[in-house]
């Protein structure tokens, strides 16, 4: 959690840290800004003292409105930093990091860097200010970081946050499926008023609209595979694809609030109409993990085990397993779940790159995903939920929604 | 222009570069894969070779519609990669890099490294990369970058991108124009149907909206500032805000196609009924300038002398400038223009971070957008286009729209 971040620091040996880039789309800096209109920004923390927001001064009010402390970046003036770097321009913006740091006070230590932004420019100006400051020692880390760390686990805020985008998403998956059963049908694919075959893309569209509507944003895409695409599981679906009757659709939509905010994830597998018995049997396999794994989760355990479990599961009932062969297409092919929140995946990991660290702490907000793809015999079935551990470490379904395989075509 | 990329890469002594990161959202990658679905990619391009694109295993069907030549990222197992690595994901990560580059035969010569993704790991990662090929030079670059100067010019079907988002941009610009003229009026402030003061938020929302309609993104945002926040240039307006007759409106929209493509850039200053003499009077300086910066605009120049010609013409009509006092924050406080492709903001610069680089050269598109802010008056004005240079240097505005300041309210 936020409040757990000078404690992480001191557990990590981290003296303060620089975020930056812009307020949205851009977990580390949403997190302490709240998503204001910033377009770019750098932020400094020291241990143990609140957060400077340095902005560009044409956007001071939107800065103000983060209610943190506010610097102006033009009391650094690019263009006496550009003379002191001979016109080199990385020089020039590792030089201002350098006063700024001065400034504050930091000039030994270490200091981790955060934020999503250009590598190159930012690999390049970081190496120079590393340089040009041997005192400290710039840290950046990877998916066990200090930052990922405190995002592991929410605070009531973010857990209503969280909860207020998967209202939106179920209300449009809810829409989605109102939709798709209410089209005309002919030699079993869906057919528009206009009569042509309803496409991926016409579903998607409105998707989108949807989510728009109440205040979402899609930025990365929708999975709305059919057959054969469902079987492979980040196949986002053929956009020209049509809609057939019997075939699984793997819909699996992970929107955020405006602005590049808390996300939300969740999937169903649908067959319109009927199910084939091979799709019938795929679907009862992962309902019955999913169902058990469900049952097994509870709060302060480690997350690599359930993966364990969940290979065992789709083993026993004869599915060739991650586990068994890392490089499978057919089977169980990933890890059961991720944690959610400012990224879509975040900690704790539930996979191969797991640690005893992944753990289901109270607050800490985790997908539930198995899935059996088998894109040769053009079927695919995944069942995702959020869930929340919660503070007695009991475990709670974020949002609830109808877990049913075969939706029924309405009757025009 | 991309075509230009063996040829830009000579000139700057460029053996090989790599990006990384997602496909959308990502303009390096999406240069180069045109927004698949990737969820996370790496693409390594030797000098005179094609791109090679490595995709995550479970997005081999994505990766192949890019038509790149694409390989399995597996084929470098993590589990492999951490074990040689004391399980440090870091040093893995660095690794699978090296592994990559000397499959490709890439052992020593300079190395670009391009993308957006998370700040700190890319600097450890690639820290350490550097750390274990002494051979190769990574090089890191700011906005001279060889990849922005590629993409400073575009090629036909680029721009078609581009005019097809400004066609949808303007569209919904007049669906604005003509909700809010439609609105009832009660003590100069508009009123719903619902008889509440209409605010700013429920005008972004019908923007947002009406993109997802037409198959546009907003990920960053649209400014839609009144009265005193249009004194301020990057207020995006306060959401609660009314939108009361007289005032100025800055209106500036920036959506990109969905998925993180082509963006465009537009802004238009409104007053809803009438204008009083000194908004009248602000317009009017605004408009000439912007007339004549337009006649005076041709292929083939730098750009900085008309950023410098604007602060010019504007001390001319009495404002203060930023070219006269870089922190002020009254007057014409910003540069003239930028350009415009998969970054909202890209090469070729106006302002001061202009080099004689920096040109309008054919294939540039560019915003040109003069503005006056003065918050304390509680007024701002700004008009803004985005032109296209063409073959034979001449300038095309890309889609045309009418720049009236007031906007006569409809009769009910």
């Amino acid at each position: 959690m936020k409040s757990d971040i000078d404690q992480l620091m001191e557990a990590v040996g981290m003296d303060a840290f620089l975020v930056t880039g812009p307020a949205k789309h851009n977990p580390a800096m949403f997190y302490f800004t709240g998503g204001a209109h910033l377009t770019h920004a750098e932020l400094i923390k020291l241990r143990g003292e609140d957060p400077i927001l340095f902005y560009a001064p044409m956007e001071r009010d939107e800065a103000a409105k983060t209610g943190l402390s506010v610097r102006n970046i033009a009391d650094y003036p690019i263009r006496e930093l550009l003379k002191e770097s001979d016109g080199d321009v990385i020089k020039a913006a590792g030089l201002r990091y350098k006063k700024m740091f001065e400034d504050l006070g930091v000039n030994s230590g270490r200091v981790g860097v955060y934020g999503k932004s250009d590598v190159g420019k930012t690999y390049a100006t970081f190496s120079y200010l590393q340089e040009s400051m041997p005192g400290i020692t710039l840290v950046g880390e990877g998916s066990d970081s200090m930052l990922l760390q405190a995002m592991a686990t929410k605070d009531v805020q973010e857990i209503e946050s969280i909860r207020s985008i998967g209202k939106i998403t179920v209300a449009v998956v809810d829409q989605v499926a109102d939709f798709i059963t209410n089209q005309k049908v002919k030699d079993d694919v869906l057919i528009t008023n206009d009569d042509r075959p309803l496409t991926v893309a016409d579903v998607k569209s409105r998707i989108n609209l949807w989510l728009s509507e109440k205040g979402a944003e899609n930025p990365e895409g929708t999975i709305f595979a059919i057959g054969r695409d469902s079987g492979v599981p980040h196949s986002a679906g053929d956009p020209d694809g049509f809609i057939r009757l019997g075939q699984t659709i793997v819909f699996d939509i992970f929107p955020c609030q405006s602005g590049g905010g808390y996300f939300f994830d969740f999937t169903r597998t649908w067959c319109l109409d009927f199910a084939t018995d091979e799709a019938q049997s795929l679907y009862e396999d992962v309902f019955a993990v999913y169902t058990q794994i469900m049952s097994e989760l509870k709060g302060n355990t480690p997350c690599k085990p359930y993966q364990k479990r969940t290979c065992e599961l789709f083993e026993e009932r004869g599915h060739p397993t991650i586990q068994k062969d890392p490089k499978i297409q057919e089977g169980y092919v990933h890890s059961l779940g991720h944690g959610l929140g400012l990224h879509v995946h975040e900690r704790p990991w539930f996979g191969q790159t797991a640690t005893e660290d992944d753990v289901l702490a109270p607050g800490a907000v985790v997908t539930i995903e198995p899935g059996l793809y088998y894109p040769e015999r053009e079927m695919g079935c995944r069942l995702e939920d959020t869930v929340w551990v919660k503070q007695d470490g009991s475990i709670e379904i974020m949002v609830e929604y109808p877990l049913d395989l075969v939706l029924p075509m309405s009757i025009a």
